[in-house]
């Protein structure tokens, strides 16, 4: 045995297995690192601020002003009918401040300006949830249906009315069979030519519009989607202004309402189903922009295919898929400042016979809430791109942000799922009691990762777009290009003629820009360009086309997602670049580095797998 | 440029880029292999449900047919006075039942029987989880407090009574300024020798007891953790008895309550704060197990170190951290069968021309819910395993025991965080409404990551046990022993002679259950040295051996973790095995494999970077 004692004794070296004293008795000094760490102002938050809320600081100052009066005090009721009511008030009360018809046209009383619309939806994220949603319902999906689907006369009749929320209305898509597939709506308009009226009708009970917003007790008229049939043709699926309510509330004959009832969140939302029953309505409350019934009654539309007239239609009120993301993140700042501030105060454990520690100072606890810190920031400038993207578009610009919308939506939407989970979880107990608003904030942005669209749906129609923009990119480049493109991206390529210095490691190199960008550009490039390839083989090798994406649906997330990562830090890094301030600045780009470093460590079994990087 | 061309298509071949046809057109047949398939009953479900429920099947059954009782359906009220008194109720029928004194000595009027005892926790818990929480605080927490840290005269004076809910009582330990830090609490009881009394005294606000389950409403006694002081020396927490209500529920003079008023769930459970203002007590009060004051007014405990006396004292109450877990794992039980039922006829989509699909047919849908269903079962089994150690304990697995209850408690619960979101957003907006259960589900069991033990800090616990167990396996073995378990683990002894066959990927290596469980004991050793060594390092190099726990909490986490998932396979394994109903034995195998390769994918970025696996 004894010649074994080197070989032991170099392997305790090696391995530097604990020492007796270790384990069984850790001695620990009264100071020590982790009790000084302590957190400092490094830069002055008003500055921080004014680049934050950039050309929209004015309306967000006035709704937060709104917000600190004592009108909008929390409800703290349980009591839903209660809520709602406060809910409705409130809507009442921003009505006449003139921020619900923001963004309508001048003529009909609007301001005009979409820009401050989304600011107004995001600041109020900052108070409750349920008077965004509602707020959204009236004034975003309800008045935008109409003033993007209608035409001249009905912003005239409608319009003012809907911004001063004297005819509160819902946006009546969903039915309990429809959600996603809102293709395969089965409500009917029915077209009669002699009375010059649509007959809208529920066919079986599972065709009943269903969680529609405003519909179980406020709701007056609604933008209702069914299929137009003209002489027992379907023309596809169409939007009619349908009277609910009388002004007096009293529901109109041939409609039947439900309560969704008690919800996980957004109980101030009073969400309902509608059954029709063969209600009449005349010809002129058909929202024309897109397809119109002639005088001869007879279809006509600018749009031929029922399918692209379909998506025109859905493309137009894209704006929610922008307002819903920026809401989100809103919430999940109000999270990670009550959990950050919360921790940085709070104080468990500490060394042997020292004062405790902030749980802030825990490696574990950074680790938990920084990144999430990080990522928030980073989606702040994703969604500032985004919104002027939509802002400044023009037609040939529409599909790429459509996907975008989708994709900010889906990446914002299950960030602030994260992040509030985190951030409940590091508040301990104290995050679990409603007071501390966790509870709230957490359970009403619950549903954002499904309605306005399900994530990963949405996430699936992302790829598609990208496999569409691939292919066509592809198409139009030249030889060359495509080789370039190809050796950036093929695996043999790389090994080849590795452009990528991987087995740099020192700190300068991971925190440079320029390597974090072409890491997040490599795995966009590589997964989009192997998901191609996957389908191709697949369908190839037999397989349907619908098969094909149902096999690789996993992988198409995975190409959505890599290209949003890289996006969203691009603009970060943007508008780090511009800020003037070298304190706010330095603040920013440390954020920066976590956000690109975390992103890369989420991924680090595909960048391994890849060979990207080397273990 | 023409000689560009065969490298072109060359490439274009290797990367098999999608051709026009496929991404602008995608031609579907209205049959799919996606649309063909469809669930089926492969076995026997009572089987199954007989090798779950095992030897506690019969009490299994009791409990469930009482819940199906009238008086037991759900309270949907929202208001929480309204919800408390109904669950207080329910506690009522279950102590009639004798249910609540399961555990509880013969004489007392128990069935001494702990096994039942979980098994009726478990099984409440697809019920109300407030009734859940409720009976676990009388008769568990507040019963158990008394059983386990009293002796003869307390057992005699109170345990027929708390088993039969005539006293109402709580388990008073976590103060505002204390919560996993239990060892730091402030409120004292100052022993008074001439008057054989105690002082029972909140020093500060902070010092108050919160959130304690009972205390608002309901509770007449408390078992309060309190320092015990002495002519001015302070012995360190001890337990105490504590009158908070008479048997009119008038709050006792210098008692003050608080309510936590509303929470994110469990809002059947009425919470509170207790302030004492100088309360006196009877010195019989003392729960004088572990310590106490002798007829000289001096301290005498069995247990000499005030630190291993609290430990002790707390280990026996580490039954709280088995029913947790176990009422974690049916909320996420209830959670899969509604999303997984669902998701079998909910359609949504299909072909083109061709009927919608069956959500469960999406591959996404599959890869987000049935790793989630094999962990279940995976937990399920390690549950079992847990509940049999800690039934057969003797004194020199008490640590080991603890740890797995700690470590177990933190896995199952943030597992069933993980299902119930996942199922959340797998049914949709159904999901979202409160009738379909999912909310109480969720937000029910959302503080179960925190009570009982925070999950962050307890994994810090479990992996603090292994790297003593490392040490201590280290120290008894032998020269050839320890160079055997280096070899296993030391990466370049891995490389030299690599006993795995890492290159093997064929379908029977992948399913294999030897790779598998070989796979996660690697992870689970090389994680435990790597993370010795790095502390040793850390030290070595100077740094306070709490800064070097610190820095390296994460990879303490990633120890618990390996290790909790080598057992729990382990454990599913060997359960596995020993079904004889070949179907079943066939289904679970599955699962089996569908949860190591779920581990083994998780933890990719690992292996990779171990060089376990190879890209
Ligand atoms: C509180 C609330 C308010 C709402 N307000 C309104 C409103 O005002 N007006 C309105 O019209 N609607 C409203 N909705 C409806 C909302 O838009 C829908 O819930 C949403 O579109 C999702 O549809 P669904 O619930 O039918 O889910 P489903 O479409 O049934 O989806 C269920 C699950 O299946 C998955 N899935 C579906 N298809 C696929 C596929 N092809 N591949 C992989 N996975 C798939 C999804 O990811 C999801 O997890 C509201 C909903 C709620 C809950
Ligand atoms: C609904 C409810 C019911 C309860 N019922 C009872 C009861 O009946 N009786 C009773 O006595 N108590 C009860 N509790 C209290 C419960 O046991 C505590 O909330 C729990 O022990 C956590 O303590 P805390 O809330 O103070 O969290 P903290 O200890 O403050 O923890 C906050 C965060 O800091 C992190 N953290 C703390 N220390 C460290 C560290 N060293 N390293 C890294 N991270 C760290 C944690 O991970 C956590 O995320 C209840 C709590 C709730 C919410």
């Amino acid at each position: 045995m004894l010649r074994l004692k080197p070989v032991f004794s170099k392997l305790e070296n090696d391995l530097g297995i604990l020492g007796d004293e270790i384990v069984t008795n850790f001695h620990s000094q009264a100071k020590t690192l982790t009790s000084e760490y302590h957190t400092i102002g490094s830069f002055d938050i008003s500055k921080l601020t004014a680049i934050l809320d950039g050309s929209q600081s004015l309306i967000i100052r006035k709704v937060k002003l709104l917000l600190s009066r004592p009108e909008f005090a929390y409800e703290t009721s349980t009591d839903i009918h209660v809520y709602r009511e406060k809910v409705f008030e409130w809507c009442k009360i921003l009505a006449k401040e003139n921020l619900g018809n923001t963004a309508y046209p001048h003529q009909y009383g609007g301001g005009e300006n979409m820009a401050d619309y989304f600011a107004i939806m995001e600041t109020l994220s900052y108070h409750d949830l349920s008077l965004v949603i509602k707020f959204g319902v009236q004034f975003g999906l309800w008045g935008m249906s109409v003033q993007s689907l209608g035409t001249e006369n009905h912003h005239r009749k409608y319009l003012a009315d809907i911004g001063s929320l004297k005819i509160p209305g819902c946006f009546a898509m969903t039915e309990t069979n429809h959600g996603s597939n809102v293709k395969g709506l089965e409500t009917t308009a029915t077209y009669d030519h002699q009375a010059k009226t649509f007959v809208i009708h529920t066919p079986h009970p599972d065709a009943r519009k269903e969680y529609i917003g405003n519909a179980a007790v406020h709701g007056q008229m609604a933008t209702v989607f069914a299929k137009l049939i003209i002489k027992g043709k379907d023309y596809g699926v169409n939007a009619f202004i349908v009277s609910l309510r009388d002004t007096n509330g009293k529901i109109q004959p041939g409609i039947t309402i439900g309560d969704c009832g008690h919800k996980m969140g957004l109980n101030g939302v009073d969400n309902g189903t509608i059954i029709f029953n063969k209600v009449v309505i005349p010809k002129e409350n058909m929202l024309d922009r897109f397809a119109s019934v002639n005088d001869a009654g007879e279809f006509e539309s600018p749009i031929p295919s029922d399918n692209r007239r379909f998506f025109t239609m859905l493309g137009t009120l894209v704006g929610g898929r922008i307002g819903i993301p920026r809401s989100a993140l809103s919430a999940a700042k109000s999270g990670l400042a009550i959990a950050i501030r919360y921790s940085d105060s709070r104080r468990q454990f500490g060394p042997e016979g020292g004062s405790e520690v902030p749980i802030l100072n825990y490696r574990m606890h950074q680790r938990r809430l920084m990144p999430l810190l990080a990522r928030s920031y980073a989606i702040h400038f994703g969604l500032q791109y985004l919104t002027q993207r939509y802002l400044s578009k023009n037609e040939a610009e529409m599909q790429q942000i459509e996907a975008l919308a989708a994709g900010m939506k889906s990446y914002s939407t299950w960030s602030t799922r994260d992040v509030l989970q985190e951030c409940r979880e590091a508040c301990g107990g104290k995050g679990y009691l409603s007071e501390n608003r966790i509870n709230a904030l957490k359970n009403d942005t619950e549903i954002y990762t499904t309605f306005e669209g399900d994530n990963t749906v949405l996430m699936q129609l992302v790829a598609k777009n990208r496999l569409a923009e691939f292919r066509k990119a592809f198409g139009q480049m030249n030889a060359v290009g495509m080789i370039y493109y190809v050796y950036e991206n093929a695996k043999t390529a790389l090994s080849e003629k590795n452009p990528i210095v991987t087995r740099k490691t020192d700190e300068a190199h991971l925190l440079d820009d320029q390597f974090h960008l072409q890491a997040l550009e490599h795995r966009e490039k590589t997964t989009l360009a192997s998901a191609a390839r996957r389908i191709k083989k697949l369908i190839d090798s037999g397989l349907d086309s619908y098969d094909a994406f149902n096999v690789t649906q996993h992988q198409m997330v995975d190409v959505a997602r890599a290209w949003l990562d890289r996006i969203i830090f691009e603009q970060f890094r943007l508008a780090v670049d511009k800020i003037e301030d070298e304190k706010v600045r330095a603040a920013l780009t440390r954020l920066q580095q976590l956000f690109a470093l975390s992103v890369i460590e989420q991924n680090k079994g595909w960048y391994l797998e890849d060979g990207y990087m080397e273990a």
